[in-house]
């Protein structure tokens, strides 16, 4: 845990409303409960010390409500829509445009967006394989260490994951 | 998250007293910092509503201290100190035991001990292998769901890890 480590944040998105409500599932908002615990989410990582260098965000409604609260709350100074980050959105086109970003050695990093896929992101980067291995609840995070140089698949080390009852 | 899952707490000891000052690394305590910090982690599980059907842990004098202050933050009931736990012990014989134990479908299990050997065994029962890609912190938690019937060996799945500077 030192401070010149890479850390990548994986977010997935608050309580959202029915798919049976919406015509088209991208439009999809926060539930009004899904506000209030991802709102009091944010409010703790802040307390923790938390802040992010860059923020990406799917540009599906419900994410992208989920990182305006994190910005809100000042965990970022930027906030960016990364289409990549869509479910079904590629993981490899997301390593290329880490690798061509070089971030410096100390850098920390948030991806909000969706299940199943940030939980198979984040187990490619840790394993180098899929196994529906890792439980991400809404709202939810994962926290892992890449290593300083070269490709972090398989290379990356699971620091944090939890579900936000175990972090309220 | 459904309350009829068998789930497993690995919890890493406290922070103990450096080697040199000891004889025997056996016989190294908590430090003072160890015992306050592990005593608050004890008391924010407690808030957090967890409690352990059984608390096993390893024998070794800063792994039994923090157990004792678990059960004696409500955690546990029961308290056993299992061999196995022990730094280098065999994971093999514990899967023996785990499967003579023949726990409920509802069960909460804890087991206190050390690393590199809890992170081991998490990867062991997530993913099949070794391969040093977790990170548990001193008073750190790993929470896993195993199966409800079978070998738990490389079918478990991760819901939560957590160190304590981020859970406190």
């Amino acid at each position: 845990m030192t401070p010149t480590e890479k850390r990548i944040y994986l977010i997935r998105h608050g309580i959202a409303a029915d798919r049976a409500d919406y015509e088209r599932d991208a439009d999809r908002p926060l539930t009004e409960e899904g506000f209030r615990k991802t709102r009091q989410i944010a409010r703790r990582l802040e307390q923790l010390g938390l802040h992010f260098d860059r923020l990406l965000t799917s540009p599906l409604t419900r994410a992208r409500q989920t990182a305006e609260i994190l910005q809100e709350q000042g965990l970022s100074d930027t906030l960016e829509e990364y289409p990549h980050l869509k479910p079904a959105g590629n993981f490899q086109q997301w390593l290329h445009w880490y690798r061509d970003w070089q971030p410096s050695a100390e850098t920390h990093l948030a991806l909000v967006g969706h299940e199943p896929d940030l939980g198979h992101w984040a187990e490619q980067l840790v394993f180098g394989d899929i196994g529906d291995r890792l439980a991400i609840k809404k709202a939810g995070i994962v926290g892992l260490i890449l290593p300083r140089t070269g490709s972090p698949v398989g290379k990356s080390v699971l620091f944090w994951l939890t579900p936000p009852k175990l972090l309220l």
